[in-house]
């Protein structure tokens, strides 16, 4: 029994609590809480409560999630305590507002962004469809989890839709490009972590600091026009294939709600260099699920993920390279060993030569049209699941402009 | 004769009038501009005039370079009519200040940071020294500017230190890393662009919009630790080869001080794709200059860059990637024919083969306690020169706390 109505079994319980930035007509955006199927507006119950805190009012979870894990626990143990009806008498009705009459943000201002590879199943899927007959992972891979800057500015949140990119793409048989819109436009299922705290440069963050810095977890759909990538990419990596669109889910789950989430890893052979050695249980137990039009094509196991988020930060500032609050790294394209387990359409129908079933067309990349929805959830307490927000985009064409 | 002390052929005379930011003791950072060998306090000029804008109190030229090509050219034109003492009998000291009196800070917050690789001789060079025996130009060279998205958290401002990196170094003759200090620490001397106006996503900068969006340029020095880049970017590029740090000079020169610089860029073959095919006159004659320990090694010509950065706008955002106030795109490094015009130390030294003489030692790449300063200057009307601020940077080393 709490406070608030939940609806049972609803994965945006009070073990969840996610953070988000939302505005309902003729107010600004805020800091939110997804409280079942509604948004708690935090800078109201914090004032009303008379802890008022300017950081909630923001329109970026930015100044909030720059405090720090001890203000992070503070405010969560807070809000579950209200919640639960042990803290408080009051009713929760005027703070709350239901999903279908907010307007969800961009959650957090995107620092840099950095997007891993660190899925084996994925990486060897790639290697396989794109360099068949040699080795499928490079000598690197198990070294070092590989990884490159996105693009930061047109990180947008769930929801928005995606123009088709047009770029020049390889042609067949010959090294002349020709120019249109994309004939190979991909997805991939990732979670990304966003940075609360900042770094110093050329101070590393060890393994062990992870949680003093990473302040919670959110889905990625990084959107792949694989044509374009396949020409652009020697030597220096993806650029506009990548670089026209990545989505995240609009809430924020924070780093304590996966808890029950965290398992060993798979294990690691050859071992990691000291550096990227450590704390083993840093393995997440996500369950991700694709959908393409309404139908669930693929469910990746984030279980299966080679490399732990705390390897990508260690690795990631180990050069002295620092953070920024609203930094956000990605895991890269979550697959497990199974067909049916592969976060992206190039492994899905094997580099476009075996189509899968959406609608009862044979289909291979996205139509125009299309729309993908990216979920999943975690273990929690008990039977309970932590859900995270969507990632929804639908592309739409582009009117021919160049060429 | 100018109401302004400047000293005869200074290249920070009327016609050049770059911008940065800059705070004394006690002070805020707002925007200046470099005059001769003082700062004059444009906010405060502005005041006096009647004409204030909150934008040129702001700690960064970010929202004066969201205002646009009218209010630039305004300002420009406003500034060299008031140094030249057409329009007032005052005196300009109260505003000025000299240079070892304020602290420069970084001028800008760097939104996204895109590093191309659009000089010919650079590229053959690398292909030449890393993969002997292969094509030096991959197919995709002359048909699009290649480039990859560098961090923008670590772009520091001219006189920052910068900590050697240590990281994942490639084994001789094995395919197993070793994890220490980069021995193989390079400069990349390059030219930056500064994007004042932003886009849309999805909706192309067609070539002849260049000067509608983007408001200066700056000297870019690229620091890279080749050891670990050369370990670390197959497949996905140089990450942290590259990362811990990315100097760029403090000045902002206005792209309307350059249009005396404007030239023919070199010959294109193949003729580029219609989106990139334009203006010929967008080449630009800087001299670039490069000292190590005060000793210069390198002259290198930005005349001989292949692809312009018009070019580079039009392909950076053809896909649909959006551009944002403060986003920094760099040409790559600036290398000529011979090898006294290269702008990095791998191909000063050919891979560190050939040492040159520095202090009267041979060297290869950078010692710990070195300091590298690249400076440049072009056309301007008549006889004047154009001056780039200079970007200076010393390399210090970092106590081991990892590996």
């Amino acid at each position: 029994m709490t406070a608030v109505d939940i609806p049972a079994g609803s994965p945006f319980g009070l073990d969840n609590l996610p953070y988000g930035v939302f505005s309902t007509p003729g107010t600004a955006p805020r800091v939110g809480v997804r409280v079942g199927d509604r948004v708690l507006d935090l800078a109201a119950l914090f004032e009303d409560l008379e802890i008022p805190d300017p950081a909630l009012s923001a329109d970026s979870l930015g100044p909030f999630m720059a405090q720090g894990p001890a203000r992070w626990a503070e405010v969560r143990d807070r809000l579950q305590d209200e919640l639960a009806g042990h803290s408080r008498r009051g009713e929760f009705g005027q703070f709350l507002h239901t999903l279908d009459r907010v307007h969800l943000h961009l959650p957090f201002r995107v620092g840099d962004y950095v997007d891993f590879y660190a899925n084996e199943h994925h990486a060897r899927n790639l290697g396989a469809i794109l360099r068949p007959g040699s080795a499928a992972l490079h000598p690197n891979w198990k070294y070092l989890p590989v990884g490159y800057h996105g693009r930061a500015g047109t990180v947008v949140v769930s929801g928005t839709e995606v123009v088709r990119p047009s770029g020049q793409r390889r042609g067949i048989e010959t090294d002349m490009p020709t120019f249109g819109p994309s004939q190979r436009l991909d997805i991939e299922a990732e979670v990304g972590f966003v940075v609360g705290v900042p770094s110093r440069r050329g101070v590393p963050i060890p393994l062990g600091d992870f949680d003093a810095h990473v302040f919670g977890a959110v889905l990625v759909d990084d959107w792949s026009a694989r044509d374009i990538q396949a020409w652009e990419y020697v030597p220096l990596g993806p650029f506009l294939g990548k670089s026209f669109a990545t989505s995240i889910s609009a809430w924020v789950v924070p780093m304590g709600a996966l808890e029950h989430a965290r398992i060993a890893q798979p294990p690691q052979d050859p071992e990691p260099l000291p550096y990227l050695r450590g704390d083993r249980a840093w393995g997440l137990d996500l369950a991700i699920e694709v959908s393409w039009n309404g139908q669930v094509v693929s469910r990746p196991p984030y279980a299966q993920m080679y490399w732990s988020p705390a390897q990508m930060l260690a690795h990631l500032t180990v050069g002295g390279a620092s953070v920024r609050t609203g930094d956000l790294f990605a895991s890269g394209t979550v697959s497990g060993a199974e067909r049916s387990q592969c976060g992206s359409l190039i492994e899905l129908t094997w580099g476009g030569t075996e189509p899968v079933t959406v609608g009862g067309r044979p289909s291979t990349f996205l139509e125009d049209g299309d729309e993908v929805v990216i979920a999943a959830t975690a273990p929690g307490p008990g039977d309970a699941r932590i859900g995270f927000g969507e990632v929804r985009g639908r592309v739409i064409g582009r009117p021919e402009t160049a060429g």
